[in-house]
């Protein structure tokens, strides 16, 4: 693209190192910036760097939040003995959505994945088996995603727990709600005919 | 959905507001931000309130640009007796890209939307009339989106040039390089026929 100015580029090309932004796209959200008033764009330019200057994680569940324990942790009304795993904050959202879930969650900031250069280390796994070790826990759910650096995750924890007497689950895996069989990958049939439910639990929730 | 936080609840909103992205796509863009350097946000804010502080538009053709007169307009070897009329930067870009037009543009900064309340005096139609009026012009091509809004503008600046000696003219709308006929819409099929060209014109370029 050869672009008339710039400054115009400059912000094309910050705008397209986001992901799934392309450069056409950036020029398009550029542009839509351009015809706002001044106040406007100091507004949006301004909350990205007061969130990145100021983003605090929970000391408990590393969750983002405001204060040193967020809302979720600090709720008494919650069971602090069952933590449900999860990767990001996007996670936490999608599970307290479904309103199922009444313990805590561990935010571990990520999943193993080598190819991309994160190892157990830059996730928060030390502060969960602190909390293990402590007695906190009774029960721990993953709830990574299904994918190879999931399950790799999943298994290097679950070997850091095999020393304690907890529970250890991971979320269900198998058709999803309204799915049509023929359109399912085999994998996920083929485990889901495997992990059969009883007819009387499946029809519960 | 139920942020953990106000700064991200802020933010995200902020990204939300751009045309295309929803609640879910501005909550992954932001943390993408937040896993970014501290210098790496500042720079990408800054990118954009520089540019919207900064912005000039060519005295000119009302393109953005850094200087006064843009390189389009200050290239001696461009025929500055063809105007082609654009609706904004983007497409300017786009014909450019052909490598086929050798004239000046003439950038309007929008179609008349009665829908969205831009009339005929918020774009750059007087100044555009001044350069008619002036006797710069000989020939006008009309660049504008084949939308019920750009054919008004179109037929509001057709009216007002009626009494000029220029020739005026639009872009060929037709069967797009590549395309089935089967798949094309009937008025630009229609169209098509309609304004069918001599074989020796289509085979030229």
């Amino acid at each position: 693209m050869n672009f008339s100015s710039k400054l115009l580029e400059k912000a094309v090309e910050e705008f397209s190192k986001l992901p799934g932004i392309g450069k056409k796209t950036a020029l398009r959200l550029v542009l839509n910036l351009l015809k706002r008033e001044k106040e406007d764009v100091r507004r949006f330019s301004n909350a990205i760097v007061d969130l990145r200057e100021g983003i605090q994680y929970c000391t408990k569940c590393h969750n983002i939040s405001d204060l040193e324990i967020c809302q979720l942790c600090a709720n008494p009304n919650r069971d602090d003995s069952v933590l449900c795993i999860v990767e990001d904050i996007r996670d936490v959202m999608a599970v307290e959505n479904t309103q199922q879930f009444k313990g805590l969650y561990h935010v571990l900031g990520g999943v193993i994945s080598p190819m991309e250069g994160v190892g157990p280390q830059h996730l928060s796994i030390d502060s969960l088996l602190r909390k293990v070790d402590n007695g906190e826990v009774n029960e721990i759910i993953f709830a990574l995603s299904s994918t190879m650096e999931g399950d790799t995750t999943n298994f290097y924890i679950f070997k850091k727990l095999k020393n304690y007497d907890i529970k250890v689950s991971t979320i269900a895996r198998g058709i999803a709600f309204g799915d049509e069989l023929e359109y399912a990958d085999e994998i996920t049939l083929g485990r889901s005919i495997v992990n059969r439910l009883p007819y009387e639990n499946a029809i519960k929730s």
